[in-house]
């Protein structure tokens, strides 16, 4: 992506090779903050904190994680024992997307093949820049499949704007680069189709605020609604398509992602909108049958009770409720399969699961 | 309602009879601040900003608006013309709620019915108390037979906790008193039913932060969440029932109701749990076939952009979004009695509206 006339990577190992670099998202789209990640620990914590988020970049900063816990190792007195620690902190930051364990079972895979403390250092080193690098690859291709629906839809509305409604940011934020629902936007918008998309806030971490800031960075046209807002405008006509990414994929079909996803999967349905959901392989899990099996994060009450925003240049945090309110809060939901029209991939455009596998 | 241990309307003459109290509901619940109403235009100022809001009261407190605008209209060289010029204003301070014409449309009949200027300004000071102890009363209606609906469910569930979800504000603040989708749940809580609200945040203004205030001084367990987490509660089992209120129901069902609404109505029916709405029948637009025709009113995008809430004791309003983002910002959203499972009435519950007309 593109910021302040330089391209960038939302993470990305640095000179030296014995850091990684990430933009931190917690000040999106009020600073743009670059922030060194020294040790897995650091990593580990930058993933429970949501300085970085985002299903396929998740799975990408636990393979840079694994690799910053190899260089730890190889000054530690049981290179193992750390190895397989990190591992585990890593994989117990988050439970919902899925691709933070492929990415973690691929590195195992790597050290699991090497004979010396070099050689896992040199092969973790590469599998990391290979998951980084291959996610830059998925993103672009799930733009090129996913920019035919949207040429479709111009071509039946005779060019007139295509409104396309996403959730959430399943943009380059949310990945390496490019993003997964936002890749055919920008790839649609790229070839001139006029489009706008309606951007859900997404309460209660507000990421609809990252959304609309990589749309302004890409100058596509775009609007920010209240989550509630969606199904209106579909009831209205006023939407033509909704693209969503995803954290997890069971074999059926049916998808976890931000909580919300599911409301707006059944007012698309109810209103004959298609609804698509665009993620890379990876985020499939061939260990699940169905959606109900999913485990889905609850997160800190406070995250609804108080919102976050700028005052008078300064990023402050407001208590929404009383001071005796609770809440509950539950990070992801999931859409069953059969309001799903079809998902994106950068295999090409499937019906189905099962036809991908 | 009680607060701080006094029993309040959330509207009433003043002891003087020259001016209507409020409580002013954007203070809440942080502050509790009572304003006082000494025109008709700073009454259709305190609708139109959202000072009181809900559409029982705003028609409550467009007849005492009526009340203050015949006082003014008696000072003034033409009362005819100071009354309409009142009425207009009146009307046309927010567009979805019937309840404001059909409050104005009995205040009318009233002035119409007077020959002196002494005998209007009697008349409407009849009706306007007259029409904000009916909606006392149609409340307290609407709790006994809504208390059924609850008293069945939990009759089901074994005296197990009902789980019911409301959205935005249809509580005593949003009538003179009880409410209307909170009646029911009021009732319910003091015959000793173990039940528990959750109550939606409602973005963007945040009404759920007056439901849940109005729930802690009735002492009911709530819960807040996001507007995107109530369908993954209604699909994990959680959620035994749906009431809201209502802003203007068409005679074919349909329910304007805050945005939003429609998407909760989808998930109830996509789970298979009952969603009512409650309201008076003055809620009901004899003059409308379908919900299609219902003005949906377009508020500041400002709304969407910003938060309002506390910060180290003061209400401060905080920017959610890049300085460059744009927004739209519906205020309510159009339910087809399709998804509705009933209406709480004054006059009882109705599987259509055909059956009460």
């Amino acid at each position: 992506m593109i910021i302040n006339n330089k391209q960038y990577r939302s993470i990305w190992m640095s000179e030296d090779k014995l850091s990684i670099e990430i933009i931190d998202q917690r000040y999106l789209p009020f600073e743009f903050i670059i922030e060194t990640i020294n040790s897995s620990t650091e990593m580990a914590e930058a993933i429970r904190d949501m300085r970085l988020r985002g299903a396929p970049l998740i799975g990408v900063a636990a393979a840079y994680g694994m690799y910053l816990a190899a260089l730890e190792a190889s000054r530690k007195p049981d290179f193992n024992q750390h190895l397989k620690f990190s591992e585990i902190l890593l994989l117990n930051t988050r439970p919902t997307a899925v691709n933070l364990k492929w990415a973690i079972d691929r590195v195992r895979k790597e050290i699991d093949k090497a004979r010396t403390i070099e050689e896992i250092i040199s092969n973790v080193y590469k599998i990391a820049e290979k998951i980084a690098d291959e996610d830059v690859e998925n993103c672009k291709s799930i733009g090129k499949y996913g920019v035919e629906i949207i040429e479709d839809i111009s071509l039946k509305k005779k060019g007139d704007t295509v409104n396309i409604l996403t959730h959430c940011n399943a943009g380059a934020l949310a990945c390496v680069d490019y993003g997964t629902a936002l890749s055919p936007i920008t790839e649609a918008f790229k070839k001139g189709i006029k489009l706008r998309v309606w951007v859900d806030e997404t309460r209660p971490r507000l990421q609809g605020k990252l959304t609309s800031w990589e749309l302004e960075q890409l100058s596509i046209p775009n609007t920010v609604i209240s989550d509630n807002a969606g199904g209106y405008l579909m009831q209205k006509g006023m939407v033509d398509l909704v693209i969503v990414g995803a954290d997890r994929i069971a074999q059926s079909g049916d998808v976890a992602n931000k909580i919300g996803t599911y409301l707006k999967a059944l007012a698309a349905k109810d209103s004959g909108i298609p609804f698509y959901v665009a993620a890379p392989t990876s985020t499939i899990d061939f260990n699940l049958q169905t959606g109900n099996d999913i485990i889905i994060e609850k997160r800190d009450e406070n995250e609804v009770l108080y919102a976050e925003g700028l005052l008078n240049g300064k990023i402050e945090s407001v208590r929404l409720f009383s001071s005796k309110a609770q809440a509950e809060n539950y990070g992801f939901d999931v859409t069953p399969h059969k309001l799903i029209s079809g998902y994106i991939t950068e295999k090409g455009i499937y019906a189905s699961i099962a036809s991908i596998i």
